[in-house]
């Protein structure tokens, strides 16, 4: 007998129970080829038809300009904090600045690497008050001429998200959006580019998304390895390299199912039902607590610790064998996290809240 | 019901059939956690111990001795042909040389990119006919102070291999293996790398394997992306990013299925006896042609053509209706190609063989 489990993993993370279903289903022989998708050749019409229809489904849930490319590349949200400037700096004179808003754990990241390629300007931060918040519009000091400006709209450890797209004129506007993309509706001209390593919203961890606006395209530096130059990843289809074939399948499952739901109007509806449960909760108690205003708060990540931490160990232990999964916080701040992305049934929230107030009750 | 076809596709590749069945049967729910592997935490004790065993039994099935680390990164091959001159020349002074043996399409590909990081010079070429041959190592022309020698011990295109390892005295030899790794016996001691896309012979499109001696490490250019160098993937373990969680897992099972069957030294004796067949019959008629000398001939890539090629297309469909797939030859030469890696049985290559000889009476 197969147990399914509530698996709240800050990610790689849950993926519909469907979606998975689908992928054993067809693992032995997709639709009467005789093979398993992570067995085709990638130029082969059956992978041609799936890597087509990701891009189309993805265009169409997202509402993708046709002045806009679609690519799958591979290394995560870490490799594009390289592989981004690499690409972008060429549109201004060498050393060009890039402004970063520096929101928590991966801006930071993000701006480290980019210390390796440009100059960098921190145009507003919440490091003060360690993370807890996103810096409003009307504080944040932009250059004068900076080759772009780079915003991480959600933060997984912070539980920190922008409710809002900046305006920034006509500097090109570079959002990580590994964990908070499909998540809600945005509007996609309003940025440059946008980038997303899969494990958390897509689909398996090895396939990164990159949707990037034409003009951005044919500005890399000399030393940027081709297989991650933008230009000649879109002219080859994403088939510059080898694509993760399998990981591109699951994310185009994934899509389909956005699909089928309602797209992102109707899974947004469903993420601002479960966040409102966990949050709602949270406030209602002293023993458990959520520093994050409530403007900020991520819809997707919900960190929380217990007022008493020596219950910690105890917590977790319960929560497993209530089915309840991965809750563990990250190291960096301890305590525990809720992550609740697309995949996360609302019937795996009112659980969660459910055995919260039980354990409360227990040991409050 | 389910059919499974014999497939010869280049790569992505065949996969052990072995290997399908158990990732279908655990998929929904790997071994009582409730979860599918492409959905846990890359650092839960789960993944972690996938990742653990999976090293174990690649080091064990290839006898890696210590110094050596295993990394398991994103990008093919085709990425490793800027990450491995950014992470080797730094041992030199720049502008460093690498040294090329160029047997082919493959090798033209690292040597292309390889312009861009140093010098090259091309040691000893087959070009000249038409890359049918790998050249003599008392032929190489080798320059004085080489950040390292590079060879593609397979060409899956042109069908030749390399059948001995070469002596280059203290320069570091760099394989790209990613056709013939884990089909023969080498002795990893004589190579300072060893690099591997894993659609051939290991797993799913997206992960790469990289074996490494470790004074290789720690010399990468100021450029190289943190991801890419082999240093910090060294010291993370392979999660400096996160890792190709699924396609590792399925690199797992096939090594736990060649210890199954023996390790390297029987797949060896298959893959001989599986090549023999072959080529014994393509010497045997003059319907159809391999023009790649004895010696040189590749175990795991056979091209051919057919006399008259205006069977092409019937040869393909009638193999296609016999359950033998994707043996089209790779569109720069044309024709035919059986890749018989692996996991190719010997059945398969049975049924091909039984198939060519009906199709040269039928129309020879």
């Amino acid at each position: 007998m197969k147990r399914r489990v509530f698996n709240f993993s800050a990610g790689p993370a849950a993926l519909s129970k469907e979606v998975i279903q689908q992928a054993a289903d067809e693992m032995m022989d997709w639709r009467g080829s005789g093979m398993s998708v992570m067995e085709m050749s990638h130029r082969g019409k059956e992978f041609t038809e799936i890597l087509a229809n990701a891009k189309a489904d993805l265009r169409e849930l997202m509402s993708i300009p046709d002045n806009y490319k679609i690519l799958f590349m591979q290394g995560g949200a870490i490799a594009e904090n390289a592989i981004v400037p690499m690409n972008l700096i060429g549109r201004k004179p060498q050393p060009a600045t890039i402004d970063f808003i520096n929101t928590g754990h991966w801006s930071v990241q993000s701006i480290e690497e980019a210390h390796k390629y440009a100059k960098v300007n921190i145009a507003a931060s919440s490091e003060d008050a360690g993370f807890t918040y996103v810096p409003a519009r009307d504080t944040w000091k932009l250059s004068q001429d900076a080759a772009y400006v780079h915003i991480c709209t959600n933060e997984t450890i912070g539980g920190v998200e922008f409710n809002y797209t900046p305006e920034v004129g006509d500097v090109p506007l570079v959002a990580d959006m590994s964990s908070n993309i499909l998540s809600r509706q945005i509007d996609v001209s309003k940025y440059a580019v946008i980038y997303a390593g899969a494990q958390k919203n897509i689909g398996p961890a090895g396939v990164t998304i990159v949707i990037v606006r034409d003009d951005m395209l044919g500005h890399a530096v000399p030393a940027c390895p081709s297989a991650f130059d933008w230009k000649q990843v879109a002219e080859h289809d994403s088939m510059y390299n080898t694509p993760p074939t399998y990981p591109i399948y699951i994310a185009g499952l994934t899509f389909q199912w956005l699909k089928r739901i309602g797209g992102i109007a109707e899974i947004e509806k469903v993420n601002v039902a479960k966040a409102k449960l966990v949050y709602d909760y949270l406030d209602s108690t002293g023993f458990y607590i959520n520093r994050v205003p409530v403007a900020d708060r991520s819809r997707m990540n919900v960190p929380f610790v217990l007022r008493d931490e020596s219950l910690n160990a105890k917590f977790l232990a319960e929560a497993d064998a209530n089915g309840l999964v991965q809750l563990k916080g990250h190291s960096s701040v301890g305590g525990m996290r809720a992550s609740i992305y697309n995949a996360m049934p609302l019937e795996g929230v009112q659980d969660l809240v459910a055995f919260m107030k039980d354990f409360e009750k227990k040991y409050g």
